[in-house]
Formats: structure tokens, sequence, C-alpha cells
């Protein structure tokens, strides 16, 4: 049996949008037992409401909430009755195996931290998400979890992208590519460049494509695109911003004439079916990678689709075992990248003592 | 009279579309008078097929070419006899007011920094675009002239951004923003907080926002975007990545089924419509600011109507004296700067002697 600690309070819409969520996810998961924290006068009447499955949830009064809006270092301080920290201590104490809120990104993101701890090897989390492209489904991060990186940074990043690519879409050798501004080796900054010589080298372990630029992430010129938290940030939102300007232009030419308004009727359930493909709900779910147990960020609005959608990558996540996939590959990388040093050096000691 | 230089080969389509892009501002700016760098034996023809006024043009024979994919050292060192290399001496011999080229931009940017040199008090060039936005048009910089940048170069860009908005827009204090990871004071890179209290500071000569996200350019909520270079680069290729994106999965969708077909051609001319409004050619053009002529890349695979409009925006700025404007704004800036500090010191110097 599976157990997920939810943060029931998380989230514009929540309790509601939550409960509704797992609800969404409980047929076809049905050895899956639900953790609920938060105000259990609201939460109780909300199962009822959307006929959660009884012997499969069980609900922790909490009173406080860490509200949206607060700081991380304050809801550190004061949240420890919050049913967000008492959620994530929940995976902490080994009672659940990840943990899920649409509340308060970076109380989630700290007190995770520090419940957790990071994977051996691995010394900065990253933020993950899915992103749709022309082709297949994309992986990103980090999308925001660290302002600046260095080049060990970015190569954990791949690692643990390579991971994450490989359980939710079932492919071995998933390609990676290095966000940069320009394909040319001689492009770009020099954490990067280093970046890229590392992943170079463990060739014979990840499909490393080469240097990608910001166009390639809609082409789906690779799998898994890695770069630091602030040019991926940018990236992200810069892309959130397009499809809403694009949509916003697209709306206003078919209420501009009647002709149009026409169109549009014949077109609707066209229109609707690649409303399906490219409904952001579908990408829901920010995954914090790096840490010792595994953290879902729900988006802040989520309806129950969009929070079922992040539950569900959660889900997955967890019966492949994500973190310990990677721990198990920074072993393996770590071992080998000694290995050849070692190896190096013996070298040189062997042609110093022919000399 | 102005004079313009125009490298005629650079460029997929040179030198046809360059002439024919020629040819569409002429009309509605007869005093502008273009120096044309190339084959003479293929821009003569084509300036008789488009009815060029004689009068206002001259050709000036060259044989060599920089390609596409030259690097810029190269082109350096060998391009001396280049259209590209003489188009760009024009200005700097004062032939000419300002040079145009779609061809190599790695080149013409090195070139042109090497003839022209950088303002006073300007470190760094910051390459400089117009972009659609859900409001008005905005401008952003830098694009990636710079990978990396320090508050100094962030507040130069702010500075040359304000003056390149207001010229081509006619706006007296267009609002400036930071592109950052989020718009609270504590959140980003330590230059970009540092950049924000020096615009603050300058609050009385600057319309100054504060930090935006990569989301806001698409929604307008600022007139002038600034970055540094990578991640500029990295938004503007997200954003075209994503009008890829969402125009190809829209071109599926209408060709889906029948149905579909008939909206589309009820909806057509309501779409056309947007598409003039999101017309990629409009935006042509990237201006490098911060040198002491003007030096404009139109895109490499340029059509005339794309070329046409990155040459008017260039007449439109020299008319204007872009560089002369920066070079005061610049002079200016330091000039209250210096006063402000040394007015700090003298008050410093006061409490000291009161003490």
């Amino acid at each position: 049996m599976l157990v997920i600690a939810v943060d029931a309070m998380g989230g514009d819409n929540a309790p509601e949008s939550v409960i509704a969520g797992v609800k969404l996810v409980q047929k076809e998961n049905p050895d899956v037992f639900y953790l609920l924290y938060g105000d259990e006068k609201k939460i109780l009447p909300l199962t009822k409401k959307y006929r959660l499955d009884e012997s499969m949830f069980k609900i922790y009064h909490t009173e406080a909430v860490v509200s949206m809006d607060e700081k991380p270092s304050v809801a550190l301080r004061t949240g420890r009755e919050s049913s967000l920290w008492k959620a994530i201590y929940a995976v902490r104490s080994g009672e659940a195996q990840a943990v899920i809120s649409a509340g308060n990104t970076g109380a989630l993101m700290a007190m995770s931290k520090i419940c957790f701890g990071m994977i051996a090897n691995v010394d900065r989390p990253a933020i993950a998400v899915v992103m749709p492209t022309l082709k297949e489904d994309c992986v990103a991060l980090d999308l925001g979890a660290n302002a600046e990186c260095n080049a060990s940074n970015l190569v954990d990043f791949a690692i643990m992208g390579h991971v994450f690519y490989q359980i939710l879409y079932k492919k071995e050798h998933p390609s990676i590519g290095l966000l940069n501004i320009g394909s040319e080796e001689s492009k770009g900054r020099d954490e990067i460049k280093e970046a890229a010589n590392t992943l170079k080298k463990l060739g014979n372990r990840f499909n490393y494509h080469g240097f990608v630029e910001g166009n390639d992430i809609g082409i789906g010129t690779v799998n898994v695109y890695v770069s630091d938290g602030f040019s991926g940030n940018v990236s992200l939102k810069s892309i959130e911003g397009t499809s809403k300007l694009i949509m916003g232009i697209l709306k206003r030419a078919f209420k501009s004439s009647v002709l149009a308004k026409i169109g549009l009727l014949f077109a609707l359930p066209a229109l609707k079916k690649i409303k399906k493909t490219v409904d952001t709900r579908r990408y829901n779910g920010a995954m914090m990678l790096g840490l010792n147990s595994l953290c879902v960020k729900a988006h802040g609005n989520s309806d129950p689709f969009g929070f079922s959608c992040a539950l569900r990558r959660t889900i997955d996540l967890v019966r492949h075992n994500l973190c310990d996939e990677i721990r198990r590959h920074m072993e393996e990388v770590v071992f080998e990248m000694e290995a050849r040093d070692e190896e190096e050096a013996s070298q040189k000691r062997h042609s110093l003592l022919k000399e």
C-alpha cells in the first residue's frame, strides 16, 4: 500500500478541489491511502460529498494554515501546527511516502528541505515540471529553486531529470539538452560549458544531446531541458505569457465579426480537442527533486482535475521509487567519476615512473 | 539628407529581398540616400526591376561576402573587403549615419564594435528588439550580446531602452521593468537588486516600475524589459518557440476535420487580420545599442517586407538621433550620480566636523 500525505488546506480552492481531486485518482489507484491534513469540519463533509472510499483515507485535524503569501522564513518559525508542516512531517516520520500541496510554494520548499534533507551527492534541489511540445511532452528543470548554479549543480539536475523522465515516460535513454544562448560549443556561460564537458564524459550512461535554446522547448528537440533556476523560470514564464498573449489575440479575432463567430462554431469541436492537448492543468505538479523524499507542489489555483493530474504523477513517481533511483544514479556517477580520476592519476604516475 | 549604408549581400534572400525592401520605404522617406554594398552585377538589375529612385542610391561594388556561419573572429581578420565591412566602414568614415545588414550577426556586432567604439559611460553594448504584447508593443534588451552582466550594465541598458522606446513610440516616460524570477524585492540575483536600487534613486528621471517576470512580457506590464543577455535570449527564444508550438497545434486542429475546415473558411478574414498584428516581420530589426553609431541587424531570413520594417525603424532612430540621445542621457545620469555622491560625502564631512 502506498501512503500520500495531502495538505488539504493549501491552494486557492482548498479544501474542496483537493478532496475532489483525490476522488478523481482513487478508482485507478485502489491501493493508495491518503492522509488528509486540515480542518476536519470542512474536510469530512467533502469526503462524503465526493464519496471518497472511507477505508482509504484518514483525516488529521489541524487548525493552523500557512497563508499563500506568508514568507517562508516566517512559516518555518511559526507554522509547525499547520496542515502543511504536519503533512510534510508525516513523510519524515515514515507514515507517508510523498507529500503534495497546492499551498505556499516557498514554505513547502523550505519545510521539505529541512524535514527530508538532500540526497547524498546532490548539493541543491531543483524544481522540475512537465511541458508540452510539438512532439512529445518534455521535462524541464530547474524552474526557480536556484537563482545561480555551478557546473556541478547543472550535472546533478541533468541526472535527476534523466531519472524523472525515465520513470514518467518509460524511455530508457531520454535525450538531455543544456539550455544556452546558442548551439555552438563556444557559446554561453562557463559553468554551462563545464557541465557540457562532464555530461559528454558520461556519454555511456546519459544521452547528452548538446546545447539547446529557448525555442527548442516548443519544438521538442530533447526530452530533458536543464538550466539554472533563473533562466528556467524566465523561460517557463515567458512561455506562459506567450500562450496567454496568443490565446487572447485569438479570442479577440473570433469575436471580431459575425463571420468569425460562425467559423468558430464550426471549428469548435476541433478546437476543443486541441484545448485538451494544451490544457495546462494536465501539466500541473512541480516536483522538488534532490530531496530524500518526494515533495510535489500543485498549482495554487488548481481545480479538481488539475490537482488530480499532479497527484497522479506523484503516485506514479512514488510507485517507481523516484528518490531511490536518483540516489542510485548519483552514486554510480560519482563512482564512475572517481574511478576515471583514479585511472587518469595512475596513468600519470605510470608515465612519470617510465621517464 | 540621411544616408544609410546597406549590406546588400547579407541574409538568406539577399540581395533581392534587400533591394525590394529598400524600395518599400523609399516613397515615404524621399530624403534618404542608400549606399548599397555588394556585387554590382547582381544589385544593378534588381534596382531596375524594383524601380529604385536612381538619384537616391549608389552601388559600391564588393566581391567578398561574409558567410552566415563564418566565425566573427575569422570575419574580422579576413573580411575587410566584404560588403559587410565596407558598409560598416562607411558609417565610421562619416559617409553614412547608420548601417543595416541581414547577414552574419556575430560578425556585424564584432565589426561595428571595433569601427564605432562605445558611447562614453557605457561599458557594454546591448541588443534591443521590439515585441508585441496584449497591450502595446514593448522593447526588450539585452537579447544576447552579454551572457553575464553586472548591476551597472543593467542600469545602462535601462537608460538605453528608455531612450529607444521614447523615440520609437513618442512617450515621454516609458515604464521600465527589470526581469527577475519574482516581483518581491528580496527575490533574484544580487546584481539585479543592486540595479533596482540605482534605478529607484534615479526615479525623478526614469519611470522605474520594479521587478517583472517572464509572463509580464506577453501581458505588456511595462514598456521596457531589461535583463542580462542570457535570460533575455532564453526568454525571446522561448516566446518564439511557444508561438510556433501554438500555431502548429492550431494548424493541425483546423485540418483535423471537414467541419473545422469549413470553420476556418468563415474565420479566415478575422484570422488574417490578427496575423497582421502578430506578424513577426513587423518586429524585424535588432538594434545594437551603446555604440557611437547605429547598427541594425535584420533577420537572416528577411523577406522584402521584413527588411523594410527593420529599415524603417533604422531611419526613424537616425532621424531622432538615437545615439546622441543615449549619450546625453548617460552624461546626465553620471553627472547626477556624481553630484549625489559628492553631496553625501560633503554631508559626512559636515557631520564629522560638527562632532
